[in-house]
């Protein structure tokens, strides 16, 4: 099975599963806030990591659904936030009207504090022990709270206007971005019980495809149309942030990224060699489709 | 003991403990909000609640710190979230500028996720079983999140300009500011191992104070200086918001309290009527002391 079958498999199921996790109270704007968000589409690239990795180890995918949803939930509460007036102030998301355009700025405020509850209710669910939930919590916590992604939206934020250094802007991304694509495959990792080698592996690899992520997401901000992206394109440029193709240029960047994705893959054929069931080309083919 | 006793040797060890967690990389601002709103003081209520319940119970209390600070940043969290522009637009809390004026919007609402997001990491620390952390972690999303305050907070302001019965009011409340206050009884009670019905005991005199405060803090709002509040009054009726005052008149709307705040110590007497070893003045102290 490639990463395209799996995402064929249980993108629909999935997303039905998730939106019926918020179904409490309809009769209040919050729900329907929480749900137009997570219906905005995407990719669901986070929890069909998760998934991948789970499928790659034979492992069934279904009683995962809490913890992807929850990767999701906490994904989708950042856009919301990212998106108000005060901070990146966007209209436009996957090609519909942001949440605060929508509703209104409290309760898109009001939305994105309830999904991130909401995530760590389902972190609690589900058939792992009690002993995993904890750990995957506090993992969880770690990579989206000040030390994680939201600390790495501050820095983003505070670096705007700074001409950073590849390293820190890779040090930025990594908290930003890449600490969630981390918990993904440290999720599916530990759930799939691998052996500490290959969980180490695939965290290796998570940073690795986290750095790549955003370099592609960089340079796709300045080469393609809004129509492709279904958001503003130029928006880092106009902003003044910086990004790998205005430090590196674009064929470096292009090249770097070229880069990480052999590393990746280079991972991914490690841990087959140490796990002769693992199902390699799950995770190869999803490597390969971040090439550009 | 009573409970000012009990806040006396408490308070300022557990403000210690709490600053002392959000701690990591203190050059980017966003662990300095976050700090700044969990510095600014306030009764600590809900932590000395769960704290109280315990030292009743005659279990140690500072393993339970960790719940205590999660509590504390959920609530300081909803009240930096609540004091933005687009929310109750508030600059002034507790006697100071309020986290967005101090900082930014988009650092008060970074600082707000951060601090929510951490409360759930705290949530796995600490002594408990995993079993038992597992259960207070759902419990506290569901207090917390659009089935409990958040939703209030939603509910809150969909019905500002609405004429709400009494009914409608409490159950507003009981979400708002009810189902935190309902978190910190039930957290004490199971940390403490008390039996199942002093547990629900608890539960049911947590909703009863829960109703009580919020009664309190609407007199307040009308009676109270800024001085003695160290917040703006009368921003209640500025809004032309539902409150127990507007509805049944200032001196029903005491009476209420008195009746609420009589319920509840005799929960506490059954209580103690139950577990001989029940320390009940910590208890009966606290809901004495919310009398006006």
């Amino acid at each position: 099975m490639n990463f395209t079958e799996l995402a064929h498999t249980h993108k629909g199921l999935f997303e039905q599963f998730m939106i019926e996790a918020v179904s409490f109270r309809s009769q209040t704007h919050l729900e329907e806030a929480m749900r137009y968000s997570l219906e905005a589409g995407g990719k669901r690239l986070r929890p069909l990591i998760l998934f991948a990795v789970l499928e790659a180890f034979r492992k069934p995918v279904e009683p995962a659904y809490y913890y992807g949803a929850a990767l999701e939930m906490i994904h989708t509460y950042s856009l919301i936030h990212d998106d108000l007036p005060a901070m990146d102030d966007d209209d436009l998301r996957r090609g519909k009207p942001t949440n605060h355009i929508k509703y209104s700025e409290a309760t898109a405020i009001l939305a994105g504090d309830a999904l991130l509850t909401k995530a760590f209710e389902l972190m609690t669910r589900g058939d792992a022990s009690a002993e995993t939930k904890v750990m995957l919590i506090k993992e969880l916590a770690k990579a989206s709270g000040h030390e994680g992604m939201v600390g790495g939206q501050q820095a983003d934020m505070d670096g705007e206007f700074a001409n950073l250094t590849v390293e820190e802007l890779e040090s930025i991304h990594a908290r930003k971005t890449g600490q969630l694509i981390h918990f993904a495959f440290l999720a599916g990792g530990t759930l799939a019980e691998a052996s500490v080698e290959t969980v180490t592996d695939l965290e290796e690899m998570a940073y690795t495809l986290g750095v790549a992520y955003q370099i592609r997401d960089d340079i796709l901000d300045v080469q393609g149309t809004e129509e492709e992206l279904g958001k503003r394109t130029g928006a880092d440029a106009k902003l003044g942030k910086s990004t790998y193709p205005a430090l590196l240029g674009l064929e470096q960047a292009n090249a770097l990224l070229t880069e990480k994705l052999e590393k990746a893959l280079a991972l991914n054929r490690r841990i087959k060699q140490r796990e002769e069931t693992y199902e390699e080309e799950l995770l190869s083919s999803f490597i390969e489709s971040l090439a550009l």
